[in-house]
């Protein structure tokens, strides 16, 4: 049913990804490590749009980072200083950052720090603000996301960084990626895996710590399962950044969307943005008292996941997730095997054990995809349009961008 | 393919089973819990035989547990003893004991303590040894794995002990086994995800603990990842002897072996063993410079998971087992889906998200192995000619014991 794909050396883009080893280094505040970041900037998820364009939950949660972070006194005073551009939005994807939904990121928030040490290259993403449904992530703003996001910059990100930097060793991620795989993850919508497994990796650090610290990290940590998603997400910008600028080469380097666009980078084309309309929807699992009507899209840059084999490229790894998100096993099958359609290689380092111990497919083309007309696949959660978080789905990406990435390729662009 | 099984409420067996909830209570010497265990008295895996019987890595095994136990100052000595009766062999079942590989149990040796609250009945599995390939329960005893018991009851069972009195509650073991059946474990073969869970579960009184506790009892989770296995099989052994004497029921109780024979117990028959030859291995993977030539039996209760719907009758949750045991993940499929041939019923607590989250196949009945000839499958690990672990397999069960009993069955009896 599937061509086999070109072995990983034959592409330039994906060599220069698979030399890479990203290694957790540090949670420090955004202002202190991000490049580029000031205090009266404001990151937020996909690719960029003025300001006014913004609206419902990733506006809200835009207007709640500016309040987060002192900025303004209230909601109209927010409003009328990012009118003005004395508050200044951004992309998370230009700061070398990685946004979860809304993807809200201030000059203040801890950030999680992934490098690759040989380069010195870096990625950040924000902290898993914990299994409550009021997220600033997702489009809440309140005294009690207040609290959270206070509590996560006070007490877990120092004590996190605390914990990092004790390690004998630098923490290495994609040996816990490549063992999660083969423990129900596929490190998208499902790290519970992986949040285990990064819990082990700190456990001789953790019970030599302040035992009231050591408390409020294992809290923490076991407040939900989806800890590790945020380390999957900035292992994965980091690994696809190493791709970026590729001469000739079609290879997506990132999949997000806002509440607007959806959009893609590709290698031979650097930081630029092709753009389309923003995802259907697949499949959805959603909460109990929830329809489809209910669905609000805030925006989301987790699809870096998928943009190097992860999520929808390895569900096959992640049968449990049909539940959460809807479909039976046998169509997680067919997704994932549809995905070596629009593919170049076979991941070197990420296996399927039901296919075989099979690498997951990676290196998506946008010349595969416009031939193929197969639009990549993403594993999301799903934002309300309350706000907070309703379920989770499979999202298959607009055509429309690959297709013009490939048009300009072949007209020698990039 | 496969008929559909009966709803479990319809077997009086399994409806006992189903019934309790296994909860994890203590590490304790095993002379200050089990009933009837004296001093002198060696507990070893599989139908009984008579002390002379024993032969290679389970004869070995029996010696070193005399050994350790202080019984006698050397090896002739702990010979003469075992001949003249001064130190008694018995089988580990009939103690409410559950023995891997060799199953050696001594007085001293501290065991897991498995209780139904409800019932106040207990089983009891010794302490898993270590990630060292030279370990008691595969033969093999020197003054290494001298050093390394001593370490288990002097340092780890009573830190063990703290950590589980400590809980706020009972740490029940089903709910953790149902989310490990969805991380890539099957139980047997596999408790990777459970132990990592069990872990996750006592975290909060592991950090409380006093520090160098801790560290020995973090070591000791993390110097392997089958921690998990002794619970899952002293559980499995709790909820079978639940079904023990239901009369005229062909389900099985019990599936062990010693290095001589295989044996099953039926719940019409309480502790009757039906005897057979030992099981033909289907499968193997085995360690870098081992051949099937290599292979020793030395005895096994472990297959009493698969007696709960466990191990080779949950493959299809545990892809990653092949390259541990060998064969394919259509293979896995395809052998799980027999063993519902085999049984009345699919389980109400343990799921298969592959077969879109239909129940394992549990309750094997006599009577349905002897009219279709399929005996049931088991996923062991491998011990060596030379002692210690050379690989893991899937092994089939032999006709005859079943037969036997349906045929015992058919005549009344039990």
């Amino acid at each position: 049913m599937n061509r086999p794909a070109v072995t990983p050396d034959v592409d330039p883009a994906l060599k220069a990804m698979f030399a890479r080893d990203p290694v957790l280094v540090d949670v420090l505040p955004a202002i202190d490590v991000v490049p580029g970041m000031e205090s009266n900037i404001i990151l937020t998820s996909g690719p960029p749009l003025p300001w006014a364009e913004y609206t419902g939950g990733q506006r809200s949660a835009i207007v709640g980072g500016a309040l987060h972070e002192g900025l303004a006194a209230n909601e109209a005073e927010a409003i009328a200083k990012l009118d003005t551009g004395e508050i200044l939005v951004r992309g998370c994807h230009d700061y070398s950052c990685i946004g979860s939904l809304a993807g809200v990121t201030t000059a203040s928030m801890p950030v999680l720090v992934v490098e690759n040490l040989a380069t010195g290259r870096r990625a950040f993403c924000t902290l898993f603000e914990g299994a409550g449904s009021a997220r600033l992530n997702y489009g809440s703003y309140n005294d009690e996301v207040e609290r959270n996001l206070k509590y996560l910059s006070t007490v877990i990100a120092p004590a996190l960084s605390e914990l990092i930097r004790s390690a004998p060793e630098p923490i290495r991620l994609v040996p816990l990626m490549q063992r999660a795989l083969h423990m129900g993850d596929e490190l998208h919508s499902r790290n519970t895996a992986a949040s285990l497994l990064f819990l082990r990796e700190v456990m001789t650090q953790l019970v030599s710590m302040d035992a009231a610290r050591a408390k409020s990290l294992t809290d923490y940590f076991m407040a939900g399962d989806y800890f590790f998603l945020r380390l999957s997400m900035a292992a994965s910008k980091l690994l696809s950044d190493h791709m970026s600028g590729t001469p000739g080469s079609g290879i997506v380097t990132a999949m997000a969307f806002s509440c607007k666009e959806f959009g893609i980078r590709v290698a031979a084309f650097g930081d630029r943005w092709f753009r389309g309309p923003l995802p259907t929807v697949e499949t959805s699992g959603l909460f109990e008292g929830f329809t489809t009507a209910d669905i609000q899209v805030m925006g989301g840059e987790s699809p870096i996941t998928e943009t190097c084999g992860l999520g929808a490229f390895a569900q096959a790894n992640a049968f449990p997730l049909q539940r959460y998100q809807g479909g039976t096993a046998a169509d997680m099958v067919e997704r994932n095997l549809q995905m070596y359609e629009i593919v170049v290689a076979e991941h070197p380092w990420f296996k399927i054990p039901f296919f075989d111990y099979r690498g997951t497919p990676v290196g998506i083309d946008v010349n595969r995809v416009a031939e193929t007309r197969i639009a990549p696949l993403m594993d999301v959660g799903i934002a309300g349009k309350n706000g907070g978080q309703i379920g989770a789905g499979c999202f298959r990406a607009p055509l429309e961008p690959f297709v013009e990435a490939a048009r300009e390729l072949a007209r020698g662009g990039g």
